[in-house]
């Protein structure tokens, strides 16, 4: 996906919002926010929105040297989530479809997202996106994908989102490759934060190579390319991700909750919405 | 007032906002907020919002050479307000306090302000307003300084609210000097449009010297700072006006519907609240 004219002062909001949770300087934060300014004519429109977003949060770390801004609030997360893991866990055990609702399960971590301008609580938030309605649910050509797959590409999103794709997970019963950031970025899931979140248990931790908040295929690890190539089947979270891969030349379902109108408009689907869709070439 | 960190992401949005009404070419929208973008680090946070609105709408003018964007709206304003005025004039005639609903009224056409993102219905709001109680409500210092003095300054804010302003000169029953913004900047009233808001017939019209959307006094005309110092009584509209006028060295009495977060906080108001408030020194 290609970034839209309303990204840009979005970013303006994304700088602000990540300085104030590094430093309470206003100094530093009007720095932060000069400097984010200066990049926006380096913004190529038909960048991703997730490479300027690297650039964003790469200012910054730089300004205020906090190199990881969002690491008790992801600690805190993973608490959060574990907390109510055994609960989702039972829910997915009584269901009547326990993929669909693994599906569902792993949708609903996607509200935990650091990067959009959005107030949520985990618990109640979780309880809403079970009762909500697919907007796009390709739900069919994924069983049937997953069920002549070998092999799983899992892309990984936020932490503690992190903690409910190991219910998916769990349920895919075929090995899964689980992909993280190589560095910390927003509340993005790093390999030490999916250890936290106990994905070691289920699955093996693929670095992706991408220090940006959303995979970018030409700056990804040829292990991951590889990956990406050769899985049977991809499994891509969150907004970021879909930013990258939306264009991508070969078959990805997108798991995500639309939390921003540009994406919702891109989508053509209402903010807010859940879906799981099939990108095929 | 003024500016706050938060300021900086709304102006990229005002500039994009206001170039879309001038221009839909995506490389001239780019290109306002490129130079946006390089703008902000000349920002100085000592300086009111409506100093750095002006270099915001400045760019626009530059980039799309469109002299005025808001005309068509601003006519079309005109036009709406100008629809219901028979109605809003019976209503201060019935009733039991003519000047405070004729206050209710002026502040109601404040809603009318293309430079904050709200969208807005002038009939619907109006009605609304007219239900809502006052956040901060200094009326009888008001009407004290009313009742002595000699002339009044009222200084205009958006052109629509214009024609409302006309309905609470008519029940000042004073002389009053109506100042107007001296290019168009946004949809802020200037000579032109108080003139086809009818607001000669009951005003003198000043030129405020002023160019951003909100009185500056440094870039103010000698003739305007007379009056601003000799007047007996300085009603201003508005957030744009209020954010230029704060803090200066006289008694004003600021009109305005809180439509931002930043001045609702300022304030210490809910957003949304609407406010006749004395300033003094």
């Amino acid at each position: 996906m290609k970034t839209y004219l309303d990204c840009i002062p979005c970013f303006m909001q994304q700088a602000l919002r990540a300085g104030r949770i590094a430093t309470s300087d206003e100094n530093k934060l009007k720095q932060i926010l000069d400097k984010t300014g200066e990049m926006v004519k380096t913004i190529s429109m038909h960048d991703t929105p997730a490479e300027t977003g690297m650039m964003v949060y790469q200012i910054v770390k730089e300004v205020t040297g906090v190199y990881d801004p969002y690491k008790d609030i992801k600690q805190q997360h993973i608490l959060e989530t574990k907390s109510i893991y055994p609960k989702l866990e039972k829910l997915v055990a009584n269901s009547d479809d326990r993929l669909l609702i693994a599906i569902k399960i792993a949708i609903a971590g996607n509200i935990i997202d650091l990067g959009v301008n959005k107030a949520f609580d985990i618990v109640t938030d979780v309880k809403n996106i079970l009762k909500q309605d697919f907007a796009i649910l390709d739900y069919l050509a994924f069983k049937k994908q997953l069920e002549k797959s070998k092999d799983i590409l899992y892309i990984g999103d936020n932490v503690g989102e992190s903690v409910f794709d190991k219910i998916l997970i769990k349920e895919l019963k075929k090995p899964v490759k689980y992909a993280v950031r190589s560095i910390p970025i927003i509340n993005d899931v790093t390999r030490e934060d999916a250890i936290a979140s106990g994905l070691d248990e289920v699955a093996e931790l693929i670095d992706s190579g991408c220090e940006s908040p959303g995979i970018i295929l030409d700056q990804s690890t040829p292990g991951f390319l590889k990956l990406f190539d050769k899985s049977d089947l991809i499994i891509s979270k969150g907004q970021g991700n879909f930013e990258g891969l939306s264009e991508c030349n070969r078959q990805v379902f997108f798991l995500l909750k639309a939390k921003c109108p540009i994406i919702s408009n891109h989508l053509g689907i209402e903010e807010g919405s859940i879906i799981l869709k099939e990108h095929n070439v």
